[in-house]
């Protein structure tokens, strides 16, 4: 397998919003992503597989393995901008890859399937991390390569030209192929100074997506997720110490909803 | 040479079933697959070489040198499953691929050369790194693609549904290209503390492989592989130290028949 | 996004002269650049993309976001060679590319677009470390794959044949692919000490280069360049040593002109 | 530059054999290759440049710079087998690629280009680190991908069978390569306990050379060599120390013959 494929069902869709939820700066785009997916029950159509990431399998708590992959769900008619409907599409994963060239061809391959979806509009979730940043002042960024975009989030309480630097990854990347391939798309980050796993800037984000998409999420599930996102990665921490560096066994991925 | 490439001798193979035992985890895999070749006297009949290994070249015993490699050997109906016979291919290699992209590529070749030769089903052989195992009571494990195999291979002691993480490798990745050919495989994972040479482990798997594959093996010269084994790893490690780093003469590896 | 691509706006050009500043040792280069193309007032043209630049998009000061890229500038007329005017054409760039693969693809590719253009001459602008090196007796050293430059150079100033060892990246690949292409090509180097921003160098490099290029250049705001270059370098500096590692806001580049 | 290419002059040559020395463990293959063209006056005939090589290009005295590359030297009629003549092929270079990828494009196209040349014998130089190795007892051992010349050159005092472990690089890719394209291929290693420069050992394969290729080289000058070696060697590790990982002046390869 010398190419990132992308495997996925034949589905007809209304003028489809993505959002896209990977790995990253405090969990954020995760951890918000995952939730969404579970509080509206969206459903996989789509995998992507890539010789980019790393050559892993995860043990699934049946018995079965399959590959670190990235997923697409699907909920119809979920995003209401204004009195018109949308589906919903998520992008959610394991993982993203390490080097640039794997970066920069998985992600304009995913802004090209979401385009022959018919693609309509592309939120990626992240963290912005402010390394002098107060949680209780803490807020949502935004950053977009459509201006148009910015006076709608704006509204939303989404805050433009303030955030600064560099954004590593799908989350920017995405973005800017958006505007190579004529989708309007947007970063939603919150502001953080955690590095693995931050529920403050989790629910925040949560709460400004729910006005831009026009949708209804419950916020009652989200520390279960949450308790289970950190229990992970302090698990993941513990067994890094005890390894010593050689291959060890990560905590059931099963157990986290977020990287089933 | 830019691509992987397998040579191999033209021949006919009755349904034949695949067990993979490359270098890993306590080297679990090779040693059993090492110890099933010398036992029923399996031949080599083919060669993988990539330019994903290392580029390093074997000293023989005999002065001559050969590129590191991995190796398939055949026993014509040497697999009993009931009535049936299958011929045996054992794929062994002096080292696995270090970037995700020439793992990918390797093991997607070998399960395509794999299906081109007849291949019926497919084991890999590894160790799984249990930090709080206790040695009298470790087990083995077994992870697969194909739900219909967990019966089976559940009979023969092998437990399904407890281990848990992540696979690095080909133990996995082919495990997880076999479904993708629609050859049914499943990986045996010896339990294991360590990380080098693991011989309790290793005859652990060698007993319930045996009934895997309705085959007979003698455990009377395994000791002196597994000694010769753990030899090689100490005088690696030693040689690392003393080297701090540069160039450096391995062990002869011709006085371990696995890695021959 | 598999390849290094060019977007360009189709003009004529008159016999254009390029000279080109990339981050480099010193930051000597892209201040020498980036202060010629403030003051004549140079022009985007030209955006060279490339999946070997790191995986990182800029936040803008106006909320946008962008891929790092290079870009090609040009100003008509603006090289005087004796009685004859050249076009100008500045090259810039937020980052080199990281890998030799990456180097020698981007490198060759600027090369063959300015031949495209009907390139004429062209300068790298580069700093070179003198770990023995008096800030007082500073000099400006040249390189050349064109033996009939030395001479016109060394009546500006340049020095040849004392510079010693092997630069990395752009300035020296840059160089070496404008005589595969047939395009006389030279490399200009402000001796310095420091690594990161020399404004004594930079300020050494551009008078030379007015007589090289037969330009005025006021000298007026550059001080300005190199305390933003200077604020820049610490900023980033503090904040790697704040995150730990991590990812990170960089300081905000469209402070800072030269990478606007 | 995507791709390793070798530029060259069209030549007829009679029955060539070619012996390769490029940088590796005591520098043994460099001194002993440069030492014998630089005594028979051989002659530059083909460059070889590779994007797997480092981004780097080399200050040359004359005020000139050229990318790091692989070079071709030919002396006609120079060996002596018997009474029979060939002309030698002798392979020089500032480096070898740094990953397998490269290292096993590269040296394949080398033995390509040789067979194409009507390539007749191959001979890498390399040092042979031994980490128990007493100076005083120190030998020159064999290794070959052609049965037949292990007899010949045990006569010559190449001890075969021996040598125990990995060799990395050219040394042992292109003897492996060499069988691939059915060109007869040893490599002769010089015993050493130097990884930098071991002058003894670079005489010491010298002599045996001479018995190989009937060919009469004095000794005088290789002091000289080992000299230059020497010192080149001490002033990187200075600078590397000084330099502190930044970017650095190599020293002027230009005073080292064997990296002209």
């Amino acid at each position: 397998m010398n190419k990132t494929k992308i495997f996925y069902k034949k589905m007809k869709f209304n003028k489809p919003v993505m959002i896209v939820g990977l790995p990253g700066i405090g969990n954020v785009g995760s951890m918000v992503c995952e939730h969404i997916k579970n509080e509206i029950g969206a459903k996989k159509f789509a995998t992507l597989y890539s010789p980019h990431f790393p050559h892993q399998a995860i043990m699934l708590k049946n018995g079965m393995l399959r590959l670190v992959n990235n997923r697409f769900y699907y909920a119809k008619n979920a995003v209401k901008h204004g009195k018109e409907k949308h589906d919903l599409i998520i992008l959610l994963g394991d993982i993203q890859a390490m080097t640039p060239e794997g970066q920069y061809d998985i992600n304009e391959k995913i802004v090209r399937f979401f385009k022959h979806l018919g693609g309509h509009e592309i939120y990626t979730i992240a963290g912005y991390n402010s390394a002098k940043g107060k949680a209780e002042n803490q807020k949502v960024f935004g950053l977009t390569t459509d201006k148009k975009m910015i006076e709608t989030l704006k509204r939303h309480g989404i805050i433009f030209g303030e955030a600064q630097g560099t954004i590593f990854g799908a989350s920017g990347l995405i973005v800017a192929f958006g505007k190579k391939h004529m989708i309007p798309s947007a970063c939603i980050m919150g502001e953080t100074e955690m590095l693995d796993v931050d529920a403050d800037a989790a629910k925040r984000v949560l709460e400004v997506l729910q006005g831009v998409l026009g949708i209804s999420i419950s916020m009652e599930n989200i520390d279960h997720l949450i308790k289970a996102t950190r229990k992970m990665m302090r698990d993941i921490e513990e067994m890094v110490k005890e390894s010593e560096g050689g291959a060890m066994p990560a905590p059931n991925p099963e157990n986290f909803t977020y990287i089933r």
